[in-house]
């Protein structure tokens, strides 16, 4: 009997902010499996613990995506019941695709369906508010045009490729979310990516930091794109920054539905 | 005493992807204001009704944005708690935007806080699953890489500045996510767009079509950049177009996590 396997998108890291379908699907399943640091915030949640009782939960640590991936796709082409969850948006930056790449791999090899007792399970992707709509939510209302999201980690992509984003971008007047903006190893990224966007764009273009978006520690910055850097930014930030029409009312950044009155 | 507004994403039109906290901002409201066939999905869902039992609906046509903006402010500002909600993510290309649009044009003229009973409203966002997460989620894995949102409709933003954004994204290899690709008085921006893609990128180019997502008549439709057109779209549609590294699997579309091996 084939199994399933939800992709589950938690939010931000609360029960609060993840979806009905979410949770019904970590609800429906027998096992569990996620990075350490999201099945604790999901067991810190007054309603979290009794939503994974009588489950079987695996943890694993940040560094061990695939082997995450491919245990999931493993239990549940054994014929079990599998949620894998993840942060934000489990197809935004997160679990999904490489799932699928696992998958594909197996199918090019042709040994999916051969080895016995083992069958493709029927995969679902639960989608979940990832940290640009959590940061934004936060911010005001700045995502009110066109924008694009970019990662600064060079990890998986060359960085002519992430300046060549960021250049487009800031040239065509997109708002920018900006994913995995530094990291312990990772910190002159930011400054490089800040230097690209002042050749297009004004010092004073609003920016918002939000770090730690609907969790403990919580912490919400307005700036400027010429004063960002100045603020602490870690891999928990995220970078909002404003296009040619993003105004700041009262501590919140707002962009204007229309270019219109910019032409 | 001041009221209190919610500005809330109920996601692709369905309780079972709105998030917990949209719900209980709704649960908490006296008024609940939306766009027409926004409060009939909600009625329709088998928990909708019941969710709205006792409140004041307001239901308000397509056209009336800012009225519903205005009324929500207005009402909030008496010293009600209301919501005003919105499909999908209610910052992006939804109503909050215009509601602080609205807000600042009311504090610029100095006319909020001094009609006599009025204060200006806490507002508080709640985000919600917006439409390219949905119709990522039953396409497969599209979004893995850096992504842009651009909006075919040029009602409020310059078709040049449109223009200008889709090919610095296509040239920059962002995975792209088109709303708005057609409606009955708009039909010609979304064959410009793919002859503006089609400079860039091959027209092999996988392609996702999703009309309706998660509601009745949801249609998903794979196909490539070179053919997109010549199926429906129309303005449910949301148009998904990979990046050089996307592939189809077993009609699914898959971007890879990342770059490296297409340097």
């Amino acid at each position: 009997m084939s199994g399933k396997l939800f992709l589950v998108g938690m939010g931000p890291g609360s029960l609060q902010h993840m979806t009905y379908a979410a949770r019904k699907a970590i609800e429906q399943s027998q096992i569990v499996i996620g990075y350490r640091a999201y099945i604790n915030l999901l067991e810190d949640d007054p309603a979290g613990p009794s939503l994974l009782e009588g489950k079987e939960v695996i943890r694993k640590e940040i560094t061990e995506e695939s082997e995450r991936a491919r245990l999931a796709l493993e239990k549940a082409g054994e014929g079990n019941i599998v949620s894998l969850i993840s942060g934000g948006d489990v197809g935004i930056y997160g679990m999904a695709g490489l799932v699928y790449e696992i998958l594909a791999e197996q199918v090019w090899r042709g040994d999916h369906g051969v080895r016995s007792g083992y069958q493709v399970p029927d995969i679902e992707v639960l989608p979940g508010i990832t940290a640009a709509q959590a940061a934004a939510s936060l911010l005001g209302a700045p995502l009110m045009q066109d924008f694009a999201c970019i990662s600064l980690s060079d990890l998986l992509t060359p960085w002519e490729q992430i300046a060549a984003r960021l250049q487009a971008a800031a040239q065509a007047d997109f708002v920018l979310c900006l994913y995995n903006p530094r990291s312990r190893q990772r910190t002159w990224q930011i400054q490089e990516a800040q230097r690209i966007l002042l050749a297009h764009r004004s010092p004073e273009t609003p920016v918002g930091l939000v770090t730690h978006a609907y969790r403990r520690g919580q912490q919400v910055t307005v700036t400027t794109l010429g004063e960002m850097t100045q603020h602490p930014i870690d891999m928990s930030t995220i970078i909002l920054i404003g296009n040619r029409t993003t105004f700041i009312l009262e501590g919140r950044l707002i962009t204007r539905r229309g270019n219109a009155g910019s032409r």
